[in-house]
């Protein structure tokens, strides 16, 4: 049974008020057994990894993965299990989406939405952080274009966050 | 001295409205003796190449390139000089923005904002149509995030789009 | 701290020859708390795959990624932990051989011959089963082009393969 | 009908034997009106795109188009017509034998060895000099695996590699 994922993307530049939000949506999402994926830098990704590495007694199935744009694992964060380089620069970007069954969104500019973008175009379950500054406020709860019949889900706070990927995830019979 | 480019980047489905306006720029650009490149498949991709070789007594430097996903040059559409495969499907939308001197925008859905996103990172020009729907129109005028000093530059015209790139290629002293 | 990742390549077709060594080296490398790499198909990257979680009580650290070429988790083996969408299909096997601390080669045709290439361009250890027909055998003992002082390391058995991958990670101070 | 290509790979390094060929080939296959492919970097690469930027009256058809690593176009030799950054590194070398119908190798290193492995996957017509040192004598004659009826093509002068593919591309009714 493939373990469950969720990708965590947003800002690369260090945004106290994002970064506190991904630590924290990093050590909830680790505590429930998720792996997180990130593409592996600082900013929202270092923050998300360093969350998820810093529970106590986290489950096996709780990983760091990061995929880095260049081809040396010391690009990746110090928090990271896994560093996956793949020496495509941000044409990663698609591959941390496609290796995430639900993708969250926590600020973010222009990187942040070539992933939003794939995650729309790929079909994944996109969850956008509306209380903070960046793509995942102008884009929560709007459609991306008309081809799918959802819209990425707005969401608050964490709490409301793990509640809709929990709800995702049910609805996916993992 | 490198040929001139301009990669026309737009909604992959039929739209008429879209089409027209591609199929125009294609001409005035082949006939300005600018190569075009495009992601090699049909909607705005297949009208700005149809207008690009249908351009009478083309200049040489005026040839259309086609940046396919697949890893078949049939899945070009009829008009391309080039096709172009990858073999690394949508991660191609990266290479038709970092082919291009200039993106010109027409439209478009999940794919052509993640190009938009990409030609914003890497810091190409970004020309947008206002006057129609979809992604070059909700972002014309604005800036993807604040790493650049720049926007993206709206056009409500052909002649307009074509005023704007040629000063921004006087700019680039090609 | 990172996790130890050992690649292993080979056939995609069914050999039971090679299958039976990558099975036996996916039991190995787990029970030594090693994780593995492959492309995440079937044949030898299948076999290891299924080696490695079928090992009694397997250690943490010992988990099984697959590097897929295409963009659904569905194509991966069912022994995966992690399946890993690319979307970029064969140009997936430069992530195979980077996201690897050592690659080991199992017999092989086009596609790992890529892959050889590929971990010599990257600097990357590679060893060799010479008892099998493919590239794996061909290149065991040589090197690649000069750049490289050393050569791909040639082994005979899989209890020679892990004496020399258990020495080229103490080389490499993990 | 889209134009006829033909990727030349080979050394990045200089090799004068090495140049001197790739550079009469550059010359020949432009002389025909077909336009040449390379990773648009140093050694053969350079000399192929120096001959066919050279030949006087250049067809209209003979173009020189270099596949780029990196994400810049100044990273290509100064005879390209056409610089196609792709920013993904040596996963582009797919993407140089997707683009060409043709493969042609003129010695090489690990990197044109991957080259020659992916032409061979993707049933690219591979002609490789044989009265050189490099992958492309090695490989000449032989099959790379037994996936394909046919093998490796050897040549032993420019005359004869020039012959060759004039009969592939009469085979492929260009």
């Amino acid at each position: 049974m493939k373990i469950k994922t969720v990708g965590i993307i947003g800002d690369s530049l260090e945004k106290p008020e994002l970064n506190k939000i991904a630590e924290e949506m990093g050590r909830k999402l680790a505590s429930a057994g998720i792996t997180i994926i990130t593409g592996g830098r600082e900013g929202v990704m270092g923050a998300a990894s360093r969350g998820a590495s810093s529970v106590n007694k986290r489950p096996e199935t709780a990983r760091v993965i990061g995929i880095l744009p260049g081809i040396s694992k010391e690009e990746g964060n110090q928090h990271l299990d896994y560093a996956i380089p793949t020496g495509i620069g941000w044409a990663r970007n698609q591959i941390v989406v496609l290796a995430s069954d639900i993708v969250l969104a926590v600020g973010g500019g222009a990187g942040t939405l070539s992933e939003m973008a794939y995650a729309w175009a790929y079909n994944k379950p996109v969850v956008a952080f509306s209380n903070v500054e960046g793509w995942s406020n102008k884009l929560g709860g709007h459609k991306i274009d008309d081809k799918r019949a959802d819209s990425i889900i707005k969401v608050n706070s964490e709490d409301e966050a793990m509640r809709v990927i929990n709800d995702i995830f049910s609805d996916l019979h993992h």
